[in-house]
């Protein structure tokens, strides 16, 4: 029924390369079926001015898609002048989620940004990016630890995201792009390992779905989010 | 226990006055407790180049906040030179919302634009923008159908919006400033009046939630909304 | 003669209502006939560097329009990108104006600033926001001179200000939205209660006036402003 | 009294060099004193789209100055990104002051633009632009009345600027720059050789004037003007 | 005596990877030691308004950095709100560059648009980029002759480009960021495989070079386009 | 078989006028043929946060041009908003040149700007901009060392430039803007008084060029760079 032969449970297969580039402290190409993010995690001792002082850490996202990461050629967005709407939502996003898996009094007074841009999109970058992105952020959080400028860990609890919908009226889980571009409902799980929530955003265009419903995409987007945990595992102790 | 003394499912004060413009086809200013939204919708014969010519109408929504709407004052965004990401995020989702309660055939090719400019802030701005929104849109559709320029309802089911968070520890509805300074979780829940859901965003910066909390303030949302849904149908029907 | 119904030398009804929101320092809604503004007044302790250090004090102001404040929807000018000509010449207009008003030296070294929204246009609005952004002004001052912020008062005589044009070759008080259109000379007069000239503003479009033309339309913003002189009076005392 | 040693109703030196510009319809270099502006006048066949169809003309203006106009170096607007609020009044002040003194009908559904550019800067370059830019403005229409493309002189009565102000207590025509950085009191009158006012522009920061301040004021600009008159005949009959 | 070790006259490994993302018409990711740029080229029916209706082709490129290709984070230039010099620069040498390569009849009324987007940086990103987008221009001209919208060969000679400098006082094929840093005199040089000259770029910052010196780097370039020319012919029939 | 009438190897006439504005601290109107640059140089204190303290000092450039400086009418860069790619290049060249030519340590800890503002185009003007702009920064350096503010000199040798391309088969020196609109192949060379390099830019727009024809253009640029220096030092020693 799913224009991938996938079953409804089934998340596409995933990958996690790690070390892909030799300049940032943490780097990781993720590919979530023909979605492919390259995260990148750099440190810098400076933070934003409203903690200035405090003692305390911060962790932040950008987010782009290269021109021809889609199926026809977006405008660059250096070329329009500014990022568009749903880039800023969905960098904001990706910051909110990776904060809530860090300790940022573990941290120390330092920032890491990470950037998430798409080589190539086929639905779910912006859940990629989060999954793909904890993973950069991990493995900068590490080189850290190892020249003893963290000591305690800051990141007990591994951050995951997944999409889920309803599509021709089944919910299913991690949508591509031809599921994503039909689903009347969809939206995104943001869950911790421990299966804890940490953002839940269900979204109806044009359509609308009932509480039972709501319960069916929970019970999904903790089936992959287990998986995708396992992934980032493997990858980060690789 | 909460700041304002109410009880955890005790929604603040609603009130819902129309036509408080004399040049919109349709408008209200709606005060949920201290939180004062003007909203007006506006009636344009042209719509968004994607669906010129297929007989479809289209909702849009714009957001803004007076400078002084807040306890400090805030940088006008037309000084900014743009609107920034929060107000961007926040009038997809006004606009977003109010689509998924209309039935774009039988609006026609037309766009109604829905304008939500806070006056007073006191917390749950977008929630007010939203239900005060649905009165606007109601009202300007009304005038189409007088006319005759509209001739079967496109507006069925009331749409309206309330915040719950956790404060505190304790699951509680509609949360007032104070309270959304220091919720470690907070959402919005986009409903119909017939009790489906449009929309769901729960959002925890430096905490996570359960899914037994989860369903908490799903209940707490439908109580809410049922609330919000009456104080609508009697402006409206006024 | 005149669309309204008014003569020549007659006013709109002018009301002021103080306190209109809970957090500025001052406000008030000022209602010139159909034209509805809400003043605010901000006070901050930081001043423009060019006065840094200087013991001086600085009001400034900022205007800006409801996109559905006029009879068709407007622009709004944060999604325009910039603040467009004419509202910049307004708002440089009413701080100068407001400015005029007061001693810097007694107000000492912070910041008033002055926003006037206009709700609903018809006519006039940049005269009823000095008018009314002076009354918001003066009770964000008595506040600083009530808790001993400021003692010696700085502002010591009102100001007001009005528009007249010629209109179906006569000279006019107060134009309204209709008369504005088709009026061939119009301007502002700001002035003090005490009959000072602030800031003469007169502009041909498309025609010409004589002096003694001129002499009319000072004898008219005269009658104006003392009468704009006692509601600000009144708003200011109640 | 005057630091320049002039009388109170002594106009600066003025000189207009007409066809400084081999490509410009219309071009002169105009100096007022020290103040030396260039400005030329270019016809198109396009109008703005308000006025298509409808057989009228349009003039506009646009104004700038070089970055080292002035005694400082001034930021180059087209670094800045936007021009400022000043530059955006003034020429918006010279388009309607040109339209002023010109038949639409007989200039036929053409645009002429006139721009002003600021060489050198020593008080008055909006009077000087606008007295010039008549000049260049006259010179393309001449053209235009040479090839046969406009039958009927839409240009009857030349308009020209002079700037007054109160230095020192004593009204004072033709301010130069270190009174204008000291005048209490100044503005600027535009006015047609038959002595008919086009725009009063009086502004006063930090005092206040008198009606009969005003009076003095305008007889100071209709000599001043009378003179700037004879200038561009002479320019424009070389 | 190169910080790399490699002889004066030695380019670094060059590979190009083709068919690198699923939805360009042609793509590849060249790597000239550690530069690695993303180069796809994207077919449109619609050509700039300047060439409509012309019959002939046209080929533009774009460029970006993503943040962490450098030593340190840059900011991103969609953040910035514009691209920077440095970007546009470049952006129109690959654009011309590659223009010089074909024939725009024979290309037909269709545009190609060429990004490079630079995944990682060690000098000569623009160098890389030009040489990779001339094999993503290939391929994509080849998909075009294949389906038959395309007839006759408009890219007959392929189009390379390589840097060359005087570093430490030699002249030097092919810099790396060390010693771009420290060259006092490089620049690039865009040929045909064929021996011809398309662009010569040299520049000294705070050295000059003489017309010997010149040669010799002429003499140079022409040695590494010619490699760079095998690894394209290599790449493209891979 | 120039359209001007020249020989293959002739100058447009030469002029350099200085001291044209009273307020810069360097200034001359350069006339090369129809092409009119005015170039001012403004001495500042302050240099650019990167050498800030290193006792270095700064050149830079800004390049701009007048509306109807060219056949039809510019837009202005001030109104689009930004500098266009073209003039960001132009102003990178004429800084990175003048730099060429002079020693920072010992124009000590300061900043120059010289602006170059085109009054009338006709090919070239880069280049005069160049030319012009060393006399206007030496000029300014010769105030500096008069009062003593620098001893040592730091402008030894004098720095222009000049435009070679083929046009119609032929090379030429000094295009003009009818030869420049129909070059296949033109550039730039920018040298100093005794024939070192500076900067080299040769660019095909759809032809290419041999390395004789470079060597030919070569011996031109220096024959043309030869009597441009002379004009600059009649200028500067007048």
């Amino acid at each position: 029924m799913r224009p991938s032969g996938r079953d409804l449970s089934e998340m596409r297969p995933v990958s996690i390369e790690t070390g892909v580039t030799k300049h940032a402290e943490g780097s990781c190409l993720i590919k979530v079926g023909d979605t492919h993010v390259l995260c990148t995690a750099t440190i810098e001792d400076r933070v934003p001015p409203f903690i200035k002082g405090s003692g305390l850490g911060w962790v932040t996202a950008e987010y782009g898609m290269l021109p021809r990461s889609t199926t026809s050629r977006m405008r660059r967005e250096a070329t329009a002048g500014k990022q568009g709407g749903r880039t800023v939502e969905i960098q904001r996003l990706i910051g909110r989620s990776l904060r809530a898996g860090i300790d940022r009094v573990a941290l120390g007074e330092r920032q890491i940004t990470v950037d998430c841009d798409v080589i190539q999109a086929d639905g779910g970058t912006r859940c990629a990016s989060i999954t793909g992105g904890w993973v950069a952020l991990r493995l900068a959080v590490q080189k850290l630890m190892k020249v003893g400028d963290v000591i305690s860990d800051p990141m007990t609890d591994p951050v995951a995201a997944v999409s889920c919908g309803i599509y021709a009226g089944q919910p299913v889980l991690d949508l591509d792009y031809p599921e994503d571009s039909d689903a009347g409902v969809d939206g995104n799980f943001i869950m911790t390992a421990s299966g804890q929530l940490i953002e839940v955003q269900m979204s109806a265009e044009g359509a609308t779905f009932s509480r039972s419903q709501m319960d069916q995409l929970m019970d999904l987007a903790d089936k992959g989010v287990r998986e995708l945990v396992e992934a980032q595992n493997a990858a980060v102790n690789a």
